[in-house]
């Protein structure tokens, strides 16, 4: 049996190892447009930073660990163009025509320059291997001073501040009032006098200026799923704009699957769609994807909208709904929002902020964010994990977690953040 | 009402606290024999390291504070020798009756010097503030340039380390093949590489040679729970040797509360009674015994026995049961055991390990250990609220968890060993 994934980088070639690794006899084929499979795209603002040393450096395997470990025909600079499923046929770009009867459909995300940019040599997107590496040529060869950033989303947040640390002087433009994609005054708060500290120029609820006069400008105002030759073949789209699938992720085509950015997902609080395109999401859903190829049924829960993001030194961590989002849903949202220190003072570590929402009839928890140090990965992810099992906020307060001087505290910040959310239950 | 609190550390301050938060009306008493209260006990290691200065920098609230601002009277240096229930009274050292409704009992434990060093010179335990202070005057007065560790419990490993971070040559003496009182092949390896590398001799299965040539002997040989006087007064003691309680804290005696080191709870995924004496524990207990002498009836769900401990740079994380903890408790285990990077490669974080135990008929996790830096205690925090939800591994495998490159990776260490589980579960 052929399967075919279209798309090589997260989801892709989780679909495909997982597929071979259940059966061996498939004739498994990954088409993958760009130049490069399989690296690390959220490392590329790192290497715009300076901390990663080229693209490659980024990536994690190489062709040939497929094609030779693996058995998985590994094929680059192939575009796919038309797909004709009652043939069970892709076209690609140089007229070839290829055959599946499983197909896996990992088509991506893509950042668009704004119409006003298209044109401007100064003005950079930062999605791809190709668009970092044109920004670092810039770089390299105009040595630009001053450079203004569009987006305050992560992308956004993210290339500020990395562009800040090569020294050059940096101005950011929100058109909305929020940072993150988080309609939430506390964090937009947080992040805006951290940016601050930083010495980067934010401007909130401000479109940027027609005639910019910065030396370089990065334009990173919205990602879409890359989904208009997956419609044109008559596959479905949901209310997101992004593919719709069922549980087993399998699209309206019989036997075409979908997965990573181009598809959307359920939120596991709301049980509503979501679309959210992150790379943990894109290799979990990849994989199920792949499963399911082989003739399982495996099904994909959804995700908690947890997302991570280092901004100059800060980490922020975000899961399940803030306060604005939770109302929206249809949630009696109640916020305890607390400070406390992340370790023992001896340690000196960064004060820990921590935001924890919750429903008042059910009592469940509906979200969380985290702000400081090394330890918000583990806190978010708690809260995650309790999102996923649908904890109320008297389970979560009586959580058995870790205490060690140099790496917590005896009543952890989140703990702190549930006992203040009892009272204001009570 | 009269309600009094016999300890004064951490599960006693708790209860005082949140009784009076409750109830502005109670007249509450501590009595607490040692000189001071709220010192964070588990800083101790710290000081005989050297990272903290004296044990008062360990001391989180002084009297004063609770006397002004909470109203709780404080008496330090007030020791209890008998507990007379159907009188309602307690008898002091001095002779002094102190009369209450309500009592709330949290006389901690208690780490003895075995017999045989009971009046070696040399000899030290480390438990309490006095203890810890006689240790420093003795590293400071005599210099000493060799060390004996007997155990290889908490205690013991974080002494032994702390010792050799001053600049002794230190040996460690453990009577068992394992370390940190967990029966698990897996850890102990890791540990024993770990103190190695630390160069810290290291004895398993030994008994400390009769007679030590070493210039400082710290015994760590184990903690008992302090019940003598509650025993006396006709509080029942369960199968762990510690105060048995009902979910809401009261033992066998009207009126009386346990809380703290001197009383077991409930093991979350076995069900059956555990006795873990640690702060983060003690503080819950006792704010729910405080809570319940004011007329509530708040119920402590027990732990998952979560411990986290820093070993020479190594932190070390566990929750749950080892595989042969498990299969005493009558689960039939399957253990995966994984190494990852726990950031990505260019942010050069330390390989983290994991362990997950699951069981093979229900599916569902029932243990694990992390090691490696920052990361362990937010991985082993989210494998403990996955224990207390009784989440199966399939469920874990999916769970959202945060991404970015300078805190995790993609595929988080505990989602990899996830995977493996399910491999070995297929």
């Amino acid at each position: 049996m052929r399967v075919v994934v279209v798309g090589g980088v997260a989801a892709g070639l989780s679909a495909a190892s997982r597929a071979r690794r259940l059966d061996a006899s498939l004739e498994i084929t990954v088409l993958e447009k760009g130049r490069r499979i399989s690296y690390a795209a959220c490392g590329l603002p790192y290497l715009i930073e300076g901390q990663v040393a080229s693209v490659d450096a980024l990536t994690v395997y190489k062709p040939e660990k497929f094609e030779r470990e693996r058995n998985i025909r590994i094929r680059t600079g192939a575009e796919v163009v038309s797909l004709q499923h009652p043939r069970r046929e892709l076209v690609l770009a140089n007229g070839e025509r290829v055959k599946y009867d499983r197909l896996v459909w990992t088509s991506g995300a893509r950042e668009v320059k704004p119409s006003e940019y298209a044109d401007d040599p100064r003005a950079f997107v930062l999605h791809t291997d190709a668009d970092a590496e044109k920004l670092q040529g810039y770089l390299r060869d105009r040595n630009p001073k001053t450079a203004a950033v569009l987006g305050g989303g992560y992308i956004g947040l993210e290339m500020a501040t990395a562009l800040r640390a090569r020294g050059l002087k940096v101005s950011l433009y929100q058109e909305t009032t929020d940072l993150l994609g988080r309609e939430d005054a506390f964090l937009t708060g947080a992040l805006l006098s951290h940016l601050e500290r930083c010495r980067i120029e934010t401007h909130l609820n401000t479109r940027a200026p027609a005639r910019l006069d910065a030396d370089l400008i990065l334009t990173a105002t919205g990602l879409k799923p890359n989904v208009t030759l997956a419609a044109e073949a008559g596959i479905e789209l949901g209310r997101t704009g992004a593919i719709r699938t069922t549980e087993t992720l399998e699209t309206n085509l019989h036997g075409v699957y979908a997965a990573g950015d181009c598809a959307e997902t359920t939120h596991v609080v709301s049980g509503r769609p979501i679309w959210l395109p992150l790379g943990t999401t894109a290799n979990k859903m990849g994989r199920i994807a792949g499963a399911n190829v082989t003739g399982r049924r495996e099904r994909f829960p959804g995700i908690a909208g947890t997302s991570l993001v280092r901004v100059g030194g800060l980490a922020v961590g975000l899961t399940g709904f803030s306060e604005l989002q939770a109302r929206r849903e249809g949630f009696s949202p109640v916020v305890a929002r607390i400070s406390a220190p992340g370790k023992a003072r001896y340690f000196w570590g960064r004060q820990v902020q921590v935001e924890l929402t919750a429903d008042r009839s059910s009592r469940r928890l509906v979200g969380g964010s985290v702000l400081g140090d090394e330890g918000v990965a583990g806190r978010v992810n708690v809260i995650a994990t309790a999102l996923t099992m649908r904890m109320t906020v008297d389970d979560f307060a009586q959580l058995d977690l870790s205490y060690a001087p140099p790496y917590a505290t005896a009543m952890d910040p989140l703990l702190i953040a549930a006992q203040q959310l009892l009272h204001l239950l009570d």
